[in-house]
C-alpha cells in the first residue's frame, strides 16, 4: 500500500564542519589521528605549521610542515583562511584545502588551536566546535613535560594562556574530557556527537 | 605537581528532561520500554491513559490505566500538568509523577504524543524533544494494521493527523528513524543523543 501523501523522509544527511580544539598539550593530535583512521566518512583538512615534525608525524598527512619564509609567503599571497602565532610557531588553514574539503560530500574535520577555532566560528557560524579538556592539572602538566622533555621554560606563559582559553569555552558547542589512557573513549564520544548532530531537525550543515 | 590556579572541571553532569514522541504507530512504546530496561540512569514518568492495556503492558509500569470517570476527576482536581484527547482516548501527565522525577538526580524520560510534546516544550523550554519517524508509509501502515487487527475505520483521519504532526517537527530537537526490526539501533541513537546533550557547554538542564 502506498499513500504517497505522507512523506516520512525528513532526515536529510548533510555534511557538517567539525572542529577539534582545546589547549596545547590536551592531546588534539592523537584524538584526530584516531578519528581519521576509524571514520572513513570524515574529510580531514591538513593545516600548515612551522614547527618541526614530531617523530610519528607525516608531511601532508598530519600537517604541511613549512618554513617560516614559506608561511609568510602564504600570508602575503592570501592563501590562508586563518592563521595564528601560537607560542613560537605559526599555524594556518590553507584556503585550497578547505575548498577541496567542502566539495567532498563528507563531513569536514579540522584540528585547531583555540584562537583558530574562534576565527572559524566567525567564518562558519554553523561549525560544530568541540573543546577537549584534560582530566586534571597534573595530567596536563605531565603531557607538556613529556613532550618538551622536561619542565618548559615558558610554563608561566602556558598557564596564563590556558586560563584565558578556559574562559572561552562558551564559544564551543561541546566539552569532552580526554583522560589519560582513555583515547578510545574520547573518540567514541566525538563520534556520538557527530552522529547526534546529523539527527538534528535543523542541521547545522555547511551546505544548504 | 598541583598548580591549583587551573580548573579543568568544567563539565558538570546535570539532569535532562528527554521526551520521546512521534506519530501514533511509530513504536514509541517499544522504544521507551527498551530504553528503560537498558539505561538505569533514566527516571521514567508513568502517564495516565484511558485505553485498554495491550497484552504486554503492566499497570503502573507502562501506564496508569484509568477509567474515563477517573481521568475527568484528575482534570477537575488539577492533577495533570498536561492532557490530550487522542483519537478515542484521553492521555495525561500526572503532576505528582513529574515532581517525583525532578527530585531524583536522574535524567527524566517521558513518552508523549505530539500534542503532549508541544505542551511540554512550552512548560519546559529546556526539554530535549525527540521525534520518532517510521521508515516508510508502508511500514507505518503495517504497524497500524497489526495493532488494530485490520484496516482501521478512521484511516483517513489518521492520515490527516500524521500529516499535521509531520509539519510540527521543527518544534523538536532531533529526528530518529525507528525502522522495522531495528529497535536496538533506534535505542542506541537515542542513548547517543542523551550522552551528547550531557557534553554541551551550556547544558539544557531541568535544574540550575
Amino acid at each position: 500500500m502506498k499513500f504517497k501523501e505522507i512523506n516520512f523522509n525528513l532526515l536529510k544527511k548533510k555534511p557538517l564542519l567539525i572542529v577539534i580544539s582545546g589547549p596545547s598539550g590536551v592531546g588534539k593530535d592523537s584524538v584526530v589521528r584516531t578519528l581519521k583512521q576509524q571514520e572513513q566518512t570524515l574529510h580531514f583538512v591538513v593545516t600548515a605549521n612551522t614547527r618541526k615534525p614530531r617523530v610519528d608525524e607525516v608531511e601532508g598527512v598530519d600537517y604541511f610542515f613549512v618554513s617560516r619564509k614559506r608561511f609568510k609567503e602564504m600570508i602575503e599571497n592570501n592563501e590562508l583562511i586563518e592563521w595564528a602565532h601560537v607560542y613560537d610557531d605559526f599555524k594556518g588553514v590553507p584556503k585550497a584545502r578547505v575548498e577541496e574539503a567542502f566539495e567532498s560530500s563528507k563531513d569536514v574535520l579540522m584540528r585547531l588551536d583555540v584562537q583558530g577555532a574562534e576565527k572559524i566560528r566567525k567564518l562558519y557560524p554553523e561549525a560544530v566546535l568541540i573543546f577537549l579538556l584534560p582530566d586534571s592539572e597534573e595530567e596536563w602538566y605531565r603531557r607538556i613535560e613529556a613532550r618538551e622533555g622536561g619542565r618548559p621554560k615558558d610554563l608561566g606563559q602556558r598557564i596564563e594562556a590556558i586560563q584565558k582559553e578556559l574562559k572561552m569555552t562558551s564559544l564551543f558547542d561541546y566539552l569532552v574530557v580526554n583522560a589519560d589512557g582513555k583515547l578510545q573513549e574520547t573518540v567514541d564520544t566525538i563520534v556520538a556527537i557527530i552522529n547526534t548532530e546529523h539527527q538534528r531537525t535543523i542541521p547545522r550543515s555547511i551546505k544548504p
